[in-house]
C-alpha cells in the first residue's frame, strides 16, 4: 500500500508542473501512472483538477481500489459517463486537458475528444516522467530489496555456469530464482513495442547480435517471434558471457550486468572489461545533483574513444545504442537518460542504471551495469553483487 | 521463419479490406502486426500500398529484418525519413491511410500525422484482428504443438498440489516447466493496459477476488503494484484450485484451465463444475462455420440460467465479465468474441479459447477452459489434458 502523504505529494507535484503549463486537468489512463498517482493499478482512470483531490473513475474492481487508494472512487460502468460524473461532482470541466501522449492508444485519445469536445488537448507525458524520476524513501527502501534479491540470485547461478550447458538452460534457472525472491514476473518497459522478460543470459558471438530492442545488446532469442534474449546456444571455454537483468521488488525494478567467463579471456575482450569499469568509475564519479546527464555520456564516451574502443562502445556499426543510462523504478526505461541533449541536471534521489558494454562482432560482448541512487554529494550503488569479471576454472 | 507464400496471402487479405474500406495505404508499427504481415519483428514499419507488395523501413536491427521479411527493406535513420523514401521509390503517397488504432500511441499517430499531412487517417485494426482470427496451416500446427506442451506442464505440476504449499510456490514450478516445454516467457495481448505472466493458480477466495483484468478470475497477486494471479495463499482441502495459463510455441499461443481439488468439493461448487463442463459440450455441438459468436454465448448464458447459476457466471456482482471466449494467437485477446453483438460468422481455421467459470465468493472458481479449432464441420480441442476434475486424495 502506498500511503496517502506520498500520494499527496506525488499529485501535487504533478499539479505544479499542470499550473506551469496552462492545464487545467489531467487524466491518467495507463496502469503504471495510475499506481503512482492513485495507489490502485485497478481498471481506472484518474482524473488530476489544476487544485483539490483528484477523481478516480473505476470500472473493476472498484472494491480492490477502494481499498488502495485514497482518492473518491466514483464507480462506472464505462468512462464515457466521466464528463457527467464530474459535473455531478461540481468539478470544473478542464479546457486544457493533458493525456500521457507517449503510451495511450490513439483510439482512447479520440474518444476522449469526444468527451471533452471544448477541450484544448496537450501531452503531460514528460511532467510524469520528470516527477517519477526522483524517488521517495519507501521507493528507495523497495529499490534497495530488488538489489540484494538480485545479488542472491547471481550468487546461486554462479555455479551452474560450465562447457556445454545451454543458455536457456541457465536462464530458466534465473528465472526461477528471480521468482523465488520475490520477482513480480512481468518487467515493465513503457516505450512503445519494447518488452523483456526478465533479461538475458548471452555468451559469445549471442552477445553480438543485436536486435529490436534499445540497447547494447539483443540476443538470437528463440526465434523472429521473440527474437531476443537468450537462446540454444552453449556456454563455452574462452568468451564473455553476459547476465544482464531486472530484479523486482514491491514493483520497482533494478537492472545489474555481470560478466562470467570459463577459463580466461581474449586479451581484447578483456581490455574492454576493464575499460568498463573505468567508466564506470569515471562517470559515478562525476555524477552527483546538478550535473547533467548529457555530460556523464560525454564522460563515458570520451573514455571509450581514448581507449581506441569507440567503434565497439554499446553497439556495433548501425546498431550502436547512444546513451550508457537510464532512469529506472516502475518501468526499466525512465528519465533521466544519459545520453546527448539530456540536459536537466541530476537531482538528489534519482535512480539510474550505467551500463557501458562494448560488442565485438564474432566474439560476443563485454560490460557492466549496475543500478546508482544519486545522494547528496554522489552516488550510492544498491546493485551489491561484486562487479569483478566471475572466471571459473 | 514464416515462408514467403503465406505472407503474400496475408497482404493481399489486408489489401482486400483496403480497397473495400477506400484506403490507399497502411503503416504497420506494432510488433506483433509487424511480424505477422512482415515475417520480423524488428524494429521496423512496414507500408502496405493498395496494391504491388509492401516496403520494410527498418532501424534495427536491418541484417535480421532482411533475413526474416521476403519484403523490399529500407535501412532508416529516423522514420521521418519515410515520406521522402517512399517518393524516391516511385511509390504514391497515399490520401487515405490507415494506422493500428487500438494499438499505437498518440504520439505516433500525431507524428506520422505531420508526415503525411494531406493525408485522410483512418483506423484499420478491425481489418488486421479478422485477417488474423482465420489461421494457417502453419500456425495451426504450432497452436497444435503449444497444447501438447501444456498438457505435458499440466501433469507434471498435478503430483505438486497438496495441503500447506502456496499458490505460489507452485505457480513458479508451472512457469518453470513452461519454459523447459519451448514457452517464450511472455504472454501477449492486444488490449491497452492488460498484462499477463503465464496465467494463474488460484486456491479457494483467492478465485472470486475481482481484478483489473478482463476476464472471469483475477487474484491477489503479490500487491497493488501486480493485482492479479497467484499470491501467498496456501492451498487447502475441499476448495476449488483452478490452473489457468497459456500455452505458447514459436510465438502460438493456447489457453487452459483445469480444476483441481484435494478431497470433495463443497456440493454447490462441484455442481457448477459439472455445468462448465456441460456449458462447453452444448457451445462445442453447435459450433462451426456460419455460426455467430454472439449465438454461442447465448448458449452459454442460458444454460448458466437454468441452472440457476446466472448470477455467478464468469464474475459475480458487478465483476461479471460478459464474454465466454475470445480468439487466441500471437495474442490472447484476438477475434473472434463470444459476446453480445459479436455477430459475424465463425470461419473454418478460426481458433478460440472457450471458458466458462462460476465464481462463488467465499468459496472461490471453478470452470474449464480449452482451446478449439474451428473445422469444417465443427471444432476439435487443441489443448488436449483430460478435463476432467482432478481429485487428489
Amino acid at each position: 500500500m502506498i500511503q496517502r502523504e506520498e500520494l499527496e505529494s506525488r499529485v501535487q507535484r504533478l499539479q505544479h508542473q499542470m499550473q506551469v503549463n496552462d492545464c487545467q486537468g489531467f487524466l491518467i489512463m495507463q496502469n503504471v501512472d495510475l499506481l503512482y498517482f492513485s495507489g490502485t493499478m485497478q481498471n481506472a482512470q484518474l482524473y488530476v483538477p489544476i487544485q483539490g483531490q483528484p477523481l478516480l473513475f473505476c470500472r473493476k474492481s472498484c472494491e480492490r481500489a477502494g481499498q488502495e487508494s485514497p482518492w473518491t472512487l466514483i464507480p462506472v460502468i464505462n468512462y464515457k459517463s466521466i464528463p457527467e460524473k464530474m459535473a455531478e461532482l461540481g468539478c470544473q470541466i478542464p479546457l486544457r486537458l493533458a493525456l500521457e501522449y507517449d503510451v495511450i492508444p490513439v483510439n482512447s485519445y479520440l474518444f476522449c475528444r469526444k468527451l471533452f469536445p471544448q477541450a484544448e488537448f496537450m501531452d503531460g507525458s514528460s511532467w510524469i516522467k520528470h516527477i517519477r524520476a526522483v524517488k521517495s524513501p519507501a521507493e528507495i527502501a523497495a529499490l534497495r530489496t530488488a538489489g540484494k534479491n538480485m545479488a542472491l540470485v547471481f550468487g546461486q547461478v554462479a555455479g551452474m555456469i560450465r562447457p556445454g550447458i545451454s543458455e536457456m538452460t541457465v536462464a530458466t534457472e534465473v528465472e526461477r530464482l528471480a521468482r523465488q525472491f520475490n520477482h513480480q514476473g512481468p518487467v515493465r518497459l513503457r516505450a512503445f513495442n519494447q518488452e523483456l522478460f526478465f533479461g538475458h543470459l548471452l555468451s559469445g558471438v549471442s552477445g553480438a547480435l543485436a536486435s529490436f530492442n534499445d540497447g547494447a545488446a539483443g540476443g538470437p532469442g528463440p526465434g523472429p517471434f521473440y527474437p531476443q534474449g537468450s537462446g540454444s546456444r552453449l556456454l563455452a571455454a574462452h568468451e564473455p558471457i553476459i547476465l544482464d537483468y531486472v530484479g523486482c521488488f514491491d514493483g520497482y525494478q533494478v537492472d545489474q550486468t555481470r560478466c562470467f567467463t570459463i577459463g580466461a579471456l581474449p586479451d581484447n575482450v578483456y581490455h574492454a572489461f576493464q575499460v568498463a569499469l573505468e567508466i564506470q568509475e569515471a562517470v559515478t564519479t562525476s555524477a552527483r545533483p546538478g550535473v547533467a546527464p548529457a555530460a556523464l555520456w560525454n564522460i563515458a564516451l570520451a573514455k571509450a574513444e581514448v581507449e581506441g574502443l569507440k567503434d565497439h562502445f554499446m553497439g556495433h556499426g548501425t546498431d550502436q545504442a547512444k546513451f550508457v543510462g537510464h532512469g529506472i523504478g516502475l518501468e526499466v526505461d525512465e528519465y533521466p537518460v544519459l545520453t546527448r541533449g539530456f540536459n536537466e541536471p541530476l537531482q538528489e534521489n534519482t535512480v539510474f542504471a550505467l551500463e557501458p558494454k562494448f560488442v565485438f562482432p564474432g566474439q560476443g560482448m563485454v560490460g557492466i551495469e549496475n543500478t546508482w541512487l544519486v545522494t547528496s554529494s554522489g552516488v550510492e550503488k544498491i546493485t551489491i553483487f561484486p562487479d569483478d569479471l566471475v572466471v571459473i576454472d
